[in-house]
Parts: C-alpha cells; structure tokens; sequence
C-alpha cells in the first residue's frame, strides 16, 4: 500500500497503533493526518496530529521520548495504522510505559 | 475506568484495538458504541459498529471466527480501547490472521 492509498476521514486523520517492537505492546493510539504521517516517514520519528491542540506533535520532542520508526504498516482497508516503534521511554505523559497501563480492566457494574 | 468513564466521540464511536494475547500481534482496528461494548463485556465475544454499514456487528458471527474476550483495557483519556483476545480464526476478511498482514510498509516515494 502506498501513502496516495491511506484513507484519511472525514477530518484528514487516520487512527494510529504504536506497538513497540521489543515488547509486543501497544503503547498508544493517537492520529496522523498526511502531513505528520509524511514527516514520521521521512524523519524516522514518529509525529502525530493534535486533535485538542489541532496542531503537528512530534512525540518526545519536550520529554525526549522519541519513538524510533521500525516501519509503517496500514491495514486491509487503509484506515488505520500501526506504527512499530523503538521506544526511548514512557509512551504515556503519566509516566507509564503504554497509556494502557496502570488500568484496571472494563467491567459490567 | 468504568464504562461510564469511556469517552465515545461525535459519532458515538471509540476505536477498539484488537490484539491477540497469545501472540501479541494486533489483528484488526475497529470501532464500539456503548451497546457494542457492553455486548461484548456481556457475552465475552468481540462485537463493534459498523461504520459502512451503520449497525452492530458480532465478530464472527458469519465466518465462525470469534474472537473471546481476555479483557478490555481503556487508555489514560479514555478515547480508545484496547481488546485482548483468543482468536478462533483469521481476523482479517481477506483470511490473514492480521489486518496488518501481507502488506509492505509505507514509504516515501
């Protein structure tokens, strides 16, 4: 699949995975539109597209938590991503490793 | 975080990442309403809302291939789920185990 295949919605953005490589854990969900998408391809280094902030995000850029590109997988349809990473550091700005973490699993009430 | 909690967006949609426990591999990326997730924190088999098609759909509920609830992580904002499951089957329509399968990464042109 190419990157002209991708099929961003309504807004321009497409979900996207980050698992790490190491691990086999997904560390986050966030969202590229084409510009970051280009420039994660481009630098090695993942960028995201802010929806509360509407603006580019290159992950670690405050925190130094950069995540190395492994590569760019885009699924059957093309409308999401996973992002295979190499992780400097925590995915998640609470400190945690994944967003998933320090969770405890949904339940019915 | 309780289901309460789960922020469904202006669609009434959150996306739902679907890893197999066993192999760590992420099969598929699809989306839950409230009903979909209940159903599947309910009968321990994966449900999800159809976008194209605007209605509930159980997974495998044609092909056989179920995939049974280990359990359901939400993230640090509560906008995405993270679904780890025992897969009965290929998860992708196209008979891939992965979504993700079978395609080359992205890259720049």
């Amino acid at each position: 699949m190419r990157v002209e295949d991708i099929k961003f919605d309504a807004s321009g953005l497409v979900p996207a995975i980050v698992q790490s490589e190491r691990s086999g854990s997904v560390l986050m969900v966030a969202y590229m539109n084409l510009e970051s998408l280009l420039l994660t391809l481009k630098t090695g280094e993942t960028h995201f597209y802010s929806r509360s902030r509407s603006a580019l995000w290159h992950k670690g850029e405050t925190s130094g938590n950069v995540q190395s590109v492994v590569r760019v997988l885009a699924d059957c349809d093309g409308d999401s991503l996973l992002v295979l990473v190499q992780e400097k550091g925590p995915a998640c700005h609470t400190g945690e490793k994944s967003c998933f973490d320090n969770h405890e699993p949904l339940e019915l009430n």
